[in-house]
């Protein structure tokens, strides 16, 4: 018998976080120069002679698209689980708007402090940052969704987020390797993260029944793949650098994507039942080619190397979906929701192999001297660094990536195994009713009859059964 | 007996005022001088050597992001109906059609009247513009929504594009008060206009079960929620100054926007029954935020100065949906069908206020000698003023609007009172079968038998009951 | 007794395409110069001082834009069929995919190979442009969706996609129409290049009782329809030239979709039954004012002219739902699923027309000698022409694109007609069934009895019907 009832312990928890979120912000977070209104002094100072040379124009549009595919695009992707929407959507709203405001300070504090006022300086660049953050716990959310309560995804945005930053901090500044995309901080970690979470909190008695869609719920989804799959090549050039990075970054994500799409169908096609085509598929591993991307799309990649990357990314996920995911929760006890082991945990992983070698074989004849050292930034603590070396610090980052999400999921899988959480039992997981306020529909009885005798009724009589 | 038959009224109405627009338009709009073919000329005159300085490049991704807010946002918002979800994305998107055209004009009378040649000459920003004109229609349209005819809906918004820009006049250009994001000029105004109406349209035997949603419904609903909540960091930089008045204004949306979340879900759990989470909270309150900084955003509030707007606005709207509406239902026969007391009235007065805090409490210290110029527009006529006068005019702003919303939402209530508008009766309210075709669904039959037994055919016989 | 296994027709096919397009896109296609690596050192050559100097920044919002109305919005546009949407957002997305990569070849052979090193560079229009090509394809695949398989889809989009470049290449490079928008290469190709085919898959027995819309799925549809709508000012304007032009047919489109709704939604209610609003003509009609602006929105064709044409072609497409499609079914054997022809063939053939009598009647006085030259391109070769003599040319593109593609569509139509290549029987057509593996919906039990005792079971045994 499980106590879910969050009337005490989620207000609580969700005011002091957002109380200590203003005191925070107070003490250290301040506009950057480009957002304050002395800019137009600053501007004088240094000769800029257009009002478009501030990082917004150069930026916002690519932010906006990003920040969709947080909030739209994750948040109904998981609408695929017939009786888990408001759920999909309303946890991925709570958890994204707590992560990036906690996000805003863990990576100030890591990457924008000026030590000479203790202020951590903030500007559009930080709101995509904090945003690519919130996107690593929507990951994450995706193994665990159902199967927890609201207050065990905050407690798990906040360590998540802190060890994002840590991480970031790590393979970015200490290690100089370059994840544009995020295909290590973002998806490797998310998932491996979120992986390691769920499979602490396995449960023996789960009702997979309810993991499943229904022909709407599919429909909704697809609204998630869709802006995903639009706004990837936004999401993987948004912090590249001015001009002609940007513009690559775009066009390899795009063609990347556009295979992946015909490979998961074909691979669907070819392996299920009758040949018909699996949704699951169509949902998830069209995404693939942007995750495997995540490191390599602004570098010289070619087009024909993204359509490469894309189906062979295309193929693994698909593969992963059918073959791997039955067998990681039967031999390993991983029950992944979403299956984002397939869609950002090996394209991930791909993805920053691609990088590593990308890097790795970038020459001086491809980018030309300057632009080698402007593309992989090849300049005051790493002026000596060559292509290959490069390389090998790409491949550093992947392993630390991994060590830290894996470790850090494994401690935070243990917090979240404490029983005072209120996750709900066994056969009310993937269900609404445990922590909304669900419509009754008097045109559909027998959805209702459904809900009131059956389920939420018999097995745990703990108050919540009755609307 | 109510005759709602549309046959005559509505295409008549929808030919004349389009016929009067295109005589308007031909003969008071022209481009202007951006927007021109000659524009190469002046630049080569002004010596603006970049094809980039066109205000285009400046707002046309702003642009696009409130054109999406005014058409997806609040169409789909009011999808939550569960039987008016072509009404609200339908005649939202008849309604916004009209007053987007006629705020052109209006608007263009007001502001953008060149007397050399008495044309008016439009550009982006007189879409922007106009969107937000249609946006206050739109906001006004969820108090009436489901109770009203199209031709209500049409005459309603006739009257208030027109108040809209003599109140935008009077306290923009008269008064010089800023408001950026529309706090006063688009959400009080909007709110109080049609609660006014609303108020004067009261019913006595209103049906209220069916202003209800059901689960589907509800997710339609988040589609409009999350686009809304998403671009309203463009909503309140779109016609600020280029630069970093621009950037500051997404800034502080963002932030406060985020906290919004936090705190509706907070209340809502901690106010509704077993402590489950309302969507109709999350759907509504977590745009707070967005409304509270309607005035304030790109002005120098600092980051956590947003943060607690966020939380005080999301608190009060919030709470303003579990205890004022029904008190402003049973006491002052205010039916408010979607709540927009609570989601635009409140938080808009609230982001009234704290602009004239915050334009009163600035200095010369924070914005620099230039950047408090620039801000508040002490130039021209209004080169005397100082902050704290500037704070008086923005509170003398928001009683005009206040004055305006209301009175004009009394005349226009009594317009719309008369017999012979079409509006449906009590017990065909929030029923899209009055006015649209809705299809069979073969499919989910104890849906059609509802319709063609119980409601439409019964108490009214006007010949609207078979399809 | 059709046989519509797609287990290895469609992989294979996918699969050969996919693996030719990486070999093709190995040989030919490369980075322009603004998105290679050495573009700083090409800045610094021709003194280019600002990074904002890129193409990437003056069209990669309205690239966004465009990108979401093929994949969403003509994807959820044809939602409306009720058992129909995987195939309708799922064939879409699968062939829009495809036809990008063919487009990117195709239309680099014709405009962007560069003789000197045999390879076509690619850029940011040149994704504009491919996503213009996929429109065409999504265009007519509103035809035929539901009718054909798969197979037949992906080779309807070869065709086409090859079809199209010649076409574009004939009428904007031979004969130097002016056609940013694509009302001509886009709209009246993809429309008369669809029909064709569909009028000659003719099918006797069709089920129409399931081409049809339930409560939901005309929502959905919404979607699809509102995102077309509001980035159609995107569309028009995306690849005209930077600065006056982009923002004029911005201008334009606003104020001709504007004046579409109300007319549509007029006209509906003055005809259908009762007075009561067709969702289909909303769903569609609506969006005839930016079709009918294809090739004049970046002219000087005023905002009232504008709003005439807007008025015109929202008439003209909803009366010819209303009477023209029976009659085409009728007599002519065109079963125009989602209706192209009111929606793209006509208000396509108006907009070339009215692009024609707009270059015709350009004058100096309007648009300036310099204005004149850049907006209709007469220099080079075309140095000669006068405006008139240009509205003869684009008379004659109209011809010619509609030659082509009733020429194409005759040829492709009978290559599909061959009778193996897996479409449905008649009885299962607009059946999601066929080619997607369904989820089975327990709680509305009706549903799936339906499916599993009546349709795909009885009429055709080939093994389709159980799940």
């Amino acid at each position: 018998m499980k106590d879910t009832l969050m009337r005490w312990k989620l207000p609580i928890i969700c005011f002091i976080w957002q109380l200590a979120m203003i005191i925070l912000f107070g003490v250290f977070i301040r506009y950057d120069e480009e957002a304050n209104a002395h800019w137009n002094v600053i501007r004088r100072i240094r000769n800029i002679t257009s009002a478009l040379e501030n990082d917004f124009y150069f930026r916002y549009p690519s932010f906006q698209d990003v920040h969709v595919m947080v909030f739209v695009g994750f948040g109904f992707l998981m609408t695929f689980l017939k009786r888990y929407g408001f759920g999909s959507v309303g946890f991925n709203f709570l958890i994204a708007s707590f992560s990036i405001q906690w996000a805003l300070l863990m990576q100030g504090w890591f990457h924008s402090l000026d030590f000479s006022d203790g202020k951590i300086k903030i500007g559009l660049e930080s709101l995509i940052n904090a945003d690519f953050s919130a996107a690593s716990v929507a990951i994450a959310f995706g193994a665990v969704i159902g199967k927890v309560s609201p207050i065990q995804l905050l407690i798990m945005s906040l360590f998540q987020v802190t060890l994002y930053a840590v991480n970031e901090f790590i393979i970015l500044t200490v290690l100089g390797a370059k994840d544009a995309g995020g295909a290590m901080v973002i998806h490797v970690f998310g998932a491996y993260f979120g992986l390691t979470i769920t499979r602490i909190l396995y449960r023996t008695n789960l009702d997979q029944t309810k993991n499943e869609s229904v022909y709407h719920s599919d429909l909704f989804a697809m609204i998630g793949t869709l802006y995903l799959w639009l706004f990837w090549p936004s999401f993987n050039s948004a912090i590249s650098n001015h001009g002609d990075a940007q513009h690559r970054a775009v066009i390899n994500t795009y063609c990347s994507l556009a295979s992946s799409v015909l490979i998961a169908i074909a691979i669907s096609s070819l392996l299920e039942k009758k040949g018909k085509i699996d949704m699951v598929h169509v949902q998830n591993a069209t995404l693939a080619g942007g995750v495997a991307l995540g490191t390599a799309a602004e570098m010289m990649l070619t087009p024909y190397g993204s359509l490469i990357v894309g189906v062979l990314s295309g193929a693994v996920s698909t593969l992963g979906f059918i073959y791997l995911s039955p067998l990681l929760e039967k031999y390993l006890k991983i029950q992944d929701t979403c299956g984002i082991h397939n869609l950002h945990g090996m394209p991930g992983v791909m993805g920053a192999i691609v990088g590593a070698v990308t890097a790795a074989a970038a020459t001086e004849g491809v980018y030309g001297r300057e632009g080698l050292i402007e593309a992989f930034g090849f300049e005051g603590r790493f002026a000596d660094r060559t292509p290959s070396v490069q390389g090998g610090y790409q491949a550093a980052a992947l392993c630390v990536t991994l060590l830290l999400s894996v470790g850090g999921g494994a401690v935070v899988g243990f917090i979240l195994k404490l029983p005072f959480w209120g996750d709900p039992s066994d056969e009310n997981c993937f269900e609404d009713e445990v922590y909304w306020k669900v419509p009754v529909d008097e045109e559909a009885p027998l959805r209702n009859v459904h809900y009131e005798n059956n389920e939420l009724k018999k097995p745990n009589s703990n108050g919540d059964t009755q609307q």
